[in-house]
């Protein structure tokens, strides 16, 4: 798989810091080929540009649908050589136009153990619903909703006296460690699906 | 809350035998003062019996009703003194009458990390799904299953050259941990429930 790697953001772009901090710690083999936000206010777009790489932003507003805007985003992403595209906070839905340009080559980060708690503020979900394991999930991208084959998980105990709001910090925490280990592993090549399963062929290479 | 345990099984009764060990080896404070089985051929019934604890069958076929069945059930558990009633493998549906009898004393053990892979085969349906991390839940029974408040969790991690029937057993051997400490827990009585959270009123405490 081509190691250069594009990152789609909304927002502030903390886990595409971590994937950053680890591509300059040498412990994941990559480049970040380019960071796209659909708002122009992003603050990762920032971040991006302060570590030399190229901030594009593609406004959702800018075009009549979202296969249209899909298709752009798939035209910047392939003109950069982008070989993995990982979502890291993009809070756009993408159509089959993007998911069928990349296949089983789309990553998200997910801040529930899934199947529990898809969709939105799944960290206050889990402290409402009272688990006591909390967790991140990094999967391929498919059409549905956070279902794709899941790549890596992290458990995070839920503590008594947790707020979601400290719950969701140290969630993040362990968000910006799984989700480099993770592309990495992707990266790797050793593997393959079967069903939903994400199976590394040779267990040794993990 | 009385340490009196009733213990309630359909099969062989390996969660009642690490309940028993754990009394036995001191870790549990607590006793079992009845097991009961649906099913006269359940192994448990035996395990009880060496272990010196009354073992009685209650079939349901002898009954007319689920709420007649649930009312015997009640009646013999009381009869015993039964503060806590524990579910290990019982395969059978509670219906309102036991579960108001015994409002926030009856613990279930589940072979997944509730909310996933409520039901049947849990530890099949987590696998199928390929979830990285599966697990074990214990928590209070109300009117809803599987869905009472968590007391304790433990994650479990699926391996790549996992069977079902492997995951499975490991998944156990965390349960056989799992149910006596969670026993302890609700017995130490500092706990208290905030919408679905249990939660200990002084963390020191567990």
């Amino acid at each position: 798989m081509i190691r250069t790697l594009g990152v789609l953001i909304s927002g502030r772009g903390s886990n595409l810091q971590a994937i950053v901090d680890a591509i300059a710690a040498g412990t994941l083999d990559a480049r970040v080929g380019v960071v796209i936000s659909n708002r122009p206010e992003a603050g990762g777009l920032e971040r991006a540009r302060r570590a030399g790489i190229e901030a594009l932003c593609l406004s959702h507003r800018d075009y009549a649908s979202r296969e249209e805007y899909d298709r752009a985003l798939v035209a910047a992403l392939r003109q950069r050589g982008v070989g993995l595209v990982c979502l890291a906070g993009f809070m756009r839905l993408l159509s089959p136009v993007f998911i069928e340009a990349f296949p089983n080559a789309i990553l998200n980060i997910h801040p529930s153990l899934l199947p529990a708690f898809p969709g939105l503020e799944a960290q206050h979900q889990a402290w409402a619903h009272g688990v006591k394991l909390a967790g991140a999930t990094v999967h391929l991208v498919n059409r549905d909703l956070d279902a794709g084959p899941i790549v890596l998980q992290r458990a995070v105990p839920v503590l008594d006296d947790d707020t979601p709001e400290r719950l969701a910090e140290r969630i993040l925490e362990q968000e910006h460690r799984l989700y480099p280990e993770a592309i990495g592993l992707v990266l790797s090549g050793g593997w393959t699906i079967e069903g939903r399963r994400f199976i590394l062929r040779n267990p040794a290479i993990g």
